[in-house]
C-alpha cells in the first residue's frame, strides 16, 4: 500500500489534533478505506521540517510538547525556513493541508491547486473572502479542495450542503457558529457583565487573549459567509453586515429570561444576504445551545426545517473534519 | 443538453410526488446542475406507460389523478404489462428510480445494476435484507446505487453518514425513525387508549389501513438495520429485535410525564446490534420529537454526539431525498 504524502502547514492545538488523530486511527483508515498516510513536511512558525520518506508523528509531537518549535529538532531532522508558498513549491505532496490562521493562505492555497496538489483547510480566510477563485481552481484542475472544518469544526454542515440536499432550494438558514460567544452569553445569563464573563472565558482558555475575533462575531461572520458561498453562491466577508456581543448588557438578559428565551449570537444566512447579530432565541429552540456546541436551522422549499447540530469547537473535534477531508481528498485522488 | 433517461417504478404519492418535482423544478436543475430529466417510462400496478422520447409529466399526473390508474392512458401512449424485471430489462434508461413497496425489488435492483443502471430508491426492503450483495454489485460495476429516502425521508442522515465523518468512528445511533408511532404516542399523551389513537391516525391519513408495519416496529426496524450497515457494516433486519408500540398504555405514558420524560419508539443502533422498543425519553431530548420529524443522535470517538432532525415522512419531503439522489446519479454518471 503505497502511502498518501500530506504536507502539514500549522502545528498549533488544531494541527497536534490532527497529527495524533492520523497517529493513533492508523489501522483505522487502512481497514475502513485501505488507506496509508505519510506525513512529508510539517510545517509550524518556526520552520518546516521535511522528510520524503515520512516523519515520525510520535516524535514530531514530543518535540513540540518539550520545546514549543519544531525548530528544536535539529538532531534528526532537516529544518527549512520556507514561506508557505515555497514549502508548497518544493515539497512533492499529493494533499496541502492548512491548520494555520493565515489571513493569505489563498494565494498558496492556489499554488497547491495549480500545483496538481488537492487542499484541506481549517483556515476560514481563504474561503471567506476568495471563495470563487478558489473553487474555480479546484473544478479546472479536476481536483479536491475541502473546508468540513472551517464551519462547525468536525460536525458535517459542509457535507451536507455540499452532497446533500440537492433537489432543494435553501430558503435560509439561521445558526449559532461561534462557541465562544455563547460561553460568554451563557455567563451573563447568570449575571455577570460582558467584561467579567470576557476574563473568564479568558481564564479558562475559551477565548483568546486578542478575543476581537470571536466577540465582534468576526469569525461567526466568516463561518456564515461560506455557508452563504454553498447554499446560495459566491459572496465575500466584505458583504455581511456583523454586530457582535460587546454591547450586550446584563439588563437585556434578564429581560430575555422574562419571556422564557434567552440571547445566542446569530448567524442568518439567506439569498445575497449574510447577517450576524445577537437575537433572543425561545430557550427550547434549536438555537438555544450551551457549551462547545453549535446549530444550525436549515429552512427548504421541499424538506422544511432541518436543524444539524453538535461540537463547533475542540480540538479532536475540529480534527475530525480535518481528517474526513483528508480521506475525501485521498479517496478523490485515487479516483481520478 | 441530452437528457438523462429515468425509469420510474412507482406512481402512488412518493412516485407522484417525484414527478411533481422533476416537473415544477426542471430549470433550478438546469441551471445550477446542468442537468435535463427525461422519464421515459413510469410504472404503476395497473401497467407500464413508456416512450423513449420522453412522458409529459403533467398529462401522467393528471391521468393518474384522474384515473387512478395509468393503464387507462391509451388514447397517447401504448401501455405495457411487464414485469419489473422485464421493464428494467426492455427500457432503455440510465436511472432506475424505486419508489414501490416491493418487498422482492432488490432482484430487479441487481437486474438493473448488471445492467449498467445506476439506482436510486426509497423502498427498504431490498437494503434491509440484501445490502451487500446490492453494495457489491454496485462497486463492482461503479454504478451509484442511493437511497437517501429509505430513512428520515429526505432528511440527509445517509449523506451525512456516507460522505461525511470519515475520520470518525461511530459509536452509537439512537433515533426515532417512523412518524406514525410518534403521532399515535403523542396521541396517547393526552390520555387516549393506544387503540384510539391508531383509529385517529388512521382517519388522518396518518396511519395506513394495515399499520402493521409502523405500529409493530418493522418500519423503523428496517431503517435502523439500513443504517447500521452504514456506520458499522453489514447486518439484515433479521438479526434486529423489533418491538412496537402496541402494547404501550396511557398509564405508563403518565408515569413518564410526571419524570418530565415522554415515551417514544427509539432505535438503538450499536456495532453488531439493531433494536427497536418503546423507551422514555427527557422532554428537552433532541429525540422529543413531535408531528412528522425524526431525529437521530449520533455518537463517535471524535466529534462526540451529532444530531440531525428533520422531516421523517411526507410527499415532497420524501420526493427531496429521490430527487437529491437522481441528481447524484446523474452527476455520477456524467463523471464516469
Amino acid at each position: 500500500m503505497k502511502g498518501i504524502r500530506l504536507s502539514l502547514f500549522g502545528f498549533g492545538n488544531v494541527g497536534k489534533a490532527t497529527a495524533e488523530v492520523l497517529l493513533e486511527k492508523e489501522a483505522f483508515f487502512r481497514e475502513r478505506y485501505g488507506l496509508k498516510f505519510r506525513v512529508v513536511s510539517i510545517a509550524d512558525t518556526s520552520g518546516v521540517v521535511w522528510l520524503p520518506e515520512g516523519i515520525d508523528l510520535k516524535e514530531a509531537l514530543m518535540v513540540k510538547e518539550t520545546f514549543g518549535k519544531l525548530s528544536a529538532w535539529t538532531n534528526d531532522y532537516e529544518v527549512y525556513s520556507f514561506t508557505p508558498e515555497e514549502a508548497v513549491k518544493e515539497i512533492d505532496a499529493e494533499v496541502v493541508i492548512d491548520v494555520t490562521n493565515d489571513r493569505n493562505a489563498h494565494e498558496w492555497h492556489l499554488a497547491a491547486l495549480k500545483d496538481g496538489k488537492a487542499v484541506v483547510t481549517s483556515n476560514k480566510p481563504p474561503l471567506a473572502f476568495h471563495y470563487s477563485e478558489l473553487m474555480e481552481e479546484a473544478e479546472r484542475r479536476n481536483l479536491p479542495y475541502l473546508f468540513e472544518a472551517t464551519v462547525m469544526a468536525g460536525t458535517p454542515i459542509i457535507t451536507l450542503l455540499r452532497d446533500g440536499l440537492k433537489g432543494d432550494t435553501v430558503e435560509r438558514i439561521e445558526a449559532v457558529l461561534n462557541a465562544t460567544t455563547t460561553f460568554i452569553l451563557s455567563q451573563m445569563e447568570r449575571g455577570l457583565e460582558f467584561e467579567e464573563a470576557l476574563r473568564k472565558a479568558q481564564g479558562l482558555g475559551i477565548a483568546e487573549r486578542d478575543p476581537g475575533g470571536d466577540v465582534l462575531g468576526i469569525d461567526a461572520g466568516y463561518k456564515a459567509t461560506i455557508l452563504h458561498c454553498l447554499a446560495f453562491g459566491p459572496i465575500t466577508f466584505d458583504e455581511a453586515e456583523v454586530r457582535g456581543i460587546v454591547e450586550v448588557t446584563p439588563g437585556e438578559m434578564e429581560r430575555a429570561k422574562g419571556k422564557g428565551k434567552t440571547v445566542r449570537l446569530i448567524a442568518r444566512v439567506e439569498n445575497g444576504k449574510v447577517t450576524v447579530e445577537p437575537r433572543e432565541v425561545p430557550l427550547n429552540s434549536p438555537l438555544a445551545v450551551e457549551s462547545h456546541e453549535n446549530a444550525a436551522m436549515i429552512r427548504t422549499d421541499l424538506l422544511g426545517e432541518l436543524v444539524i447540530r453538535g461540537a463547533g469547537a475542540g480540538l479532536k473535534e475540529t480534527a475530525s473534519g480535518v481528517v474526513s477531508d483528508v480521506i475525501k481528498a485521498a479517496l478523490g485522488l485515487r479516483r481520478n
